[in-house]
């Protein structure tokens, strides 16, 4: 999202002012924007979970903030080290290592545990308005890609064409900031993004992308920040409709209410990778009776989807009759479905029939 | 490992058996090699884990295995099928949903539960002495490789040069038997596996492979079989040397583990899947002292470490004096130390420094 050059300028100016605050006696501080749950609301007419205007304030001359001023200002020194030296993509964990080690003259360490070092790279973000991706900080990616469209990846100065990817797909890569990866072309007309691996394999090999001139993407269960983005990216910057194809259960509807929506966790990162334009194909349970899907593959709610439903229920962004209708259904019937299910038909049945019909009739929810 | 037509026509001569026990008037019968623990040994010869000879007899006109008869008939007939028709890959999760159905004329179905019939396509693979790969049902597939490498995708029909990747790898298909994937070339010297992603990052990055000549792999943890097979071939149909990188603990021990002698619940793909010439490069205990890798970043053994740990030295393959003075002296210290600590040093330290001297002064351990 920021330039390596604009975010060091940025990182510099902040420094400078810490600086400025130590030369004139009076106490350096953070002020950091809160990421705390109250802080977090609904925008209703961007469609994404976001945050509040509230910030905390972090003084290095108050016993209860000094401890974690020093970290901070340990994580904030790091980052633009590794963002001056163009460090290779790092995790968070190697951050914390980085940066732990015991302080001269003491037994104490500066952190003890990675949970005293993530929430401070979180701070970075909120700070910088930017993702941790800018800092090199890539999270574990799991997603793959099929399909009309071409890449230039800047870090290893290849072209990949992911309509020439075999059966493995195009690896979606940690980070697909702009900075570091190019997307040079894309002819797909949308982008079907699936649940699961194995109904990702049949699209892929059956060439669904190429006969419905489409990129097909799988996050493999909830999708990590990289397919994410991505996802993002291709909604926003090339304007393609995004269609959401998960199982028919509380846990598939809330991996699309993240690619939609956000995580409520990381509400400030939403506005770059949610994609509330996103809409969902399905599975729904009214699918059962319109494919005429046999009994025996549907599964009983248990406890916890019946649980997770109400929750889900109440999401301001399933608040609208279309979704509270598919809802009350699975409820009032209390069996769910998975894409696997429909293998029953026959293994193509999901990219032969199923999605096409359904694309083809507009069936979506939004 | 074995074509389709070779496949085929096996199926169909066991199939011409169990028509003339019919048709003879005897009950037809599966003869199926006994997967059970008490069937499994070490093979100290050929260094892996294998299945004996004992086996089990499954009659048709046997009450208690006239359902399991019934069961392992369609999964017989529905892998033919597969095979036939050139159906994409598959999961287990697939197949089972395709083979659920209630029996005419009953309530009763043929498969309640994917329990049932994951342990008959293992039957399969025994029976018919080959990998579930080859009726096309692949596992999850999470590997990610990096180097001079060039494969054809027979399936895609596309080629692939894994030197020219990108930051993602080239995503390794769930299932690169011979017949789905040629490997065409390769000039690597050596192959390097890493337990985590986040360091096989900073290899691919900062271009180890290319500098170094080798391929860099990750399973992403516990590798799954696309990529223990992978490197299964390029072991034995390239010759090239396997290094394993893991953490420094009884559960970075055991994915080597399973790399080298394969998996004690899957004896009976070891000799395709697993790589007994692997050797052990890293992490140890010894490293601590040899790179004064300091204090701060060791953690404490757990109690479940040190379960492992016990169990570990017993399994026949780690009984050597170099790996039981490695557990002896991570017993005795009471530590274990994560490749992640290793950026203490620095992010490029891994690739830079400790993997090309332990390589350089043939540290390994067997």
């Amino acid at each position: 999202m920021k330039s390596p050059q604009q975010l060091l300028s940025e990182m510099r100016a902040y420094a400078e002012k810490l600086y400025r605050e130590i030369k004139s006696g009076k106490s350096p501080k953070f002020e950091i924007p809160k990421r705390t749950l109250s802080n977090v609301y609904y925008d209703e007419e961007k469609g994404i979970i976001k945050m509040g205007e509230a910030e905390s304030i972090r003084y290095f001359l108050n016993v209860a903030h000094s401890r974690k001023f020093m970290q901070t200002t340990l994580v904030f020194s790091k980052i633009y080290e590794i963002i001056k030296n163009n460090e290779p993509t790092i995790s968070k964990r190697q951050l914390y290592y980085a940066l732990k080690h015991t302080i001269e003259g003491t037994k104490e360490v500066t952190f003890e545990d990675q949970k005293e070092s993530d929430p401070i790279i979180e701070d970075m973000e909120v700070l910088f308005g930017t993702l941790r991706e800018d800092f090199h900080i890539g999270a574990q990616s799991k997603g793959v890609l099929a399909g009309p469209m071409v890449v230039y990846d800047r870090v290893m100065g290849v072209e990949q064409d992911c309509a020439k990817m075999g059966t493995g797909g195009w690896a979606i890569p940690s980070i697909v900031e702009p900075e570091r990866l190019e997307i040079k072309e894309v002819t797909a007309d949308y982008v079907l993004v699936v649940e699961k691996e194995s109904e990702w394999r049949v699209f892929n090999e059956t060439r669904f992308w190429e006969k419905h001139n489409c990129l097909v993407v799988t996050g493999k269960g909830q999708a990590d920040r990289g397919t994410r983005r991505l996802i993002h990216r291709l909604a926003y910057e090339f304007n393609l409709p995004i269609y959401v194809l998960t199982d028919a259960d509380p846990a598939g509807y809330y991996i699309y209410s993240v690619i939609k929506r956000g995580s409520i966790n990381l509400p400030y990162v939403s506005e770059s990778i949610a994609t509330p334009k996103a809409r969902f194909l399905g599975l729904t349970v009214s699918d059962v009776d319109y494919f005429d899907i046999p009994r025996y593959v549907f599964n009983d709610l248990t406890d916890w989807d019946r649980k997770r439903l109400k929750e889900i229920r109440n999401y301001e962004w399933f608040r609208n009759k279309e979704w509270q209708r598919e809802l009350d259904l699975m409820e009032k019937r209390g069996i769910k479905l998975e894409l696997e299910a429909l293998a029953s038909k026959s293994f193509r049945f999901i990219a032969e029939e199923y999605v096409p019909h359904k694309l083809e009739n507009k069936m979506f929810l939004p």
